[in-house]
């Protein structure tokens, strides 16, 4: 049998906290048990009251007492800084010690984010990390959007790497070979766009870093015509958030069906920190426990394909290819 | 009785002339004529047997021959140089004489936009005129935004007109007192943001020229929280277009409403020209009949409520203000 996956979660972290990161912690071992170990970050008697409550029994699980909470309004580095015995802070404390295999936590993104830069590094040297979500199309074949907001201003170098992140992901993770990638564009020929975007195709028209696939529009995300989408945090923040509230509004009008249900953030998980050295999973901040099991899946699936060493490798080819 | 408007109309504009441009005047006679006048540019052979096939009497119109056609691909400023005799070069001439009140089409925006901006002038020095489109929401208070692509890169001080320029159009064409002015951003608080909208924050945080409500995300846009949605180019072309595409999923997944009827071109009549001296309307490549006599309707209303000289009046006391 092979060796079970040790996944932290951070039980303090998300909306709805404790309460719904347990119920998480339930269904992940149900579904991943044979699979999986967690380590549970939290005021340790507040999730041992909880684990009685929902019935898991402590043998299941590790628990490690990091009782000091980052709240969502806080300053996200000042609080690491002050908060050592946060969940957050000692759960990366823990994956940098190589003591859990990934750590995934519904809390405070800026701190998610920061956290894993800090405290784990990134990858290569000069490379901006950032966040990605999933982008369902009705053809099936699902795509990836990134940057969605870790940083709201780029460089077309910073674009650059955000392709090869997201390639990286698209083939380790869905399982595409060659994966397209289109940069987001207000039009499809090379000389349109902002300065940005017209900067960027420049530097992409010829690699082989990645299979670029040209410009992309607004009304292309969700057609067949890339893999990964490439855009500046400021835009796929944007792209992101009127998603959803098409989804909503979708769901508030009745309308329903699966396809649409892949827009729900339950489904999803949350978004990995690319780029980073470690497997770190960043959950939606109103999880309940679908979305804690999904979150935690995730972060395994990154684990298991390794996506940081990939991503480190895809870099680093990039990087000895320009020398 | 009021004299009725004269509204010019190019018969060459759009994927579908100009066959779907004569469904559209059929249409805006039949349900504006007591008000209405049009003048139609284009080749007046062309004209001429169309208003036969579509049983359209030749007194009931005014045809002014301009044979040349400026095609999609071509370079819009450089076709209007080289063809004088285009439906669009003629157009703006006789809006330019005052021979016609205002002037549509559905053919090249570049053509389109670049000829309004250099026949007509802006309304004052020092402005970037720019394209929106109305933001229809389920609170039935439907909002607008702008720009959606007129620039591709903005400086702070062209988003703080951009709000003055939606603000007229909010005022004088939706009617809405003291319209709400909200700055897309990837956050709700001041200090969020990329750069430019950080500065604009600024520019527009205790301005008396409108009514700024702050930062407004994606999942904000169909709520009531704005009415005038301010953003650069680049972000409000992606906007529109990814709307337009969700709004063509869900008709093809079978759903629908009224409601979601609003996204439907064909009902919006295209967008004006905001910040020229003239009612300049540029419709969708794709209209068809209905959508031309929205088009025209339109046109009619932006010149029945005076909005460019709202425009002007409205920048101009921003600029008295400023000295």
């Amino acid at each position: 049998m092979a060796e079970k996956l040790n996944i932290g979660l951070d039980v303090a972290g998300g909306d709805f906290a404790p309460g719904c990161n347990l119920d998480g912690v339930v269904l992940a071992l149900s579904e991943y048990g044979d699979r999986l170990h967690l380590t549970l970050f939290g005021s340790e008697s507040v999730i041992r009251e909880g684990l009685s409550q929902h019935s898991i029994s402590p043998d299941s699980v590790t628990v490690v007492d990091a009782p000091e909470v980052i709240e969502m309004g806080e300053s996200p580095m000042k609080a690491l800084l002050s908060k050592p015995n946060s969940s957050i802070a000692v759960g990366f404390k823990y994956l940098k010690e190589g003591k859990i295999d990934g750590f995934a936590s519904a809390g405070s993104t800026g701190a998610m984010f920061g956290g894993a830069v800090v405290s784990l590094g990134t990858v290569i040297e000069n490379i901006r990390p950032c966040l990605m979500t999933l982008v369902p199309k009705p053809s099936g074949r699902d795509g990836i959007i990134l940057d969605i907001g870790a940083s709201a201003d780029s460089k077309p170098e910073n674009l650059y790497q955000f392709a090869i992140l997201g390639s990286a992901f698209a083939e380790h993770i869905s399982g595409f070979q060659n994966p397209r990638v289109g940069l987001i564009n207000i039009g499809e020929e090379p000389e349109k766009g902002n300065e940005l975007v017209k900067a960027t195709y420049k530097l992409m028209a010829d690699t082989k870093d990645f299979n670029f696939v040209g410009n992309v529009e607004g009304h292309d995300i969700f057609r067949d015509k890339a893999d990964v989408y490439v855009c500046n945090g400021f835009t796929g923040n944007i792209i992101v958030k009127l998603s959803e509230s098409w989804y909503h509004m979708c769901r508030k009008f009745g309308f329903n069906n699966e396809y649409l249900e892949k827009f729900n953030f339950e489904n999803q998980g949350g978004s990995p920190v690319l780029g980073v050295n470690g497997a770190v999973v960043i959950g939606h901040g109103i999880s309940n426990g679908k979305a804690i099991k999904n979150m935690i899946g995730l972060t395994m699936n990154v684990v298991n394909n390794k996506l940081s060493q990939r991503i480190k490798e895809a870099l680093s080819r990039n990087e000895s290819s320009e020398e």
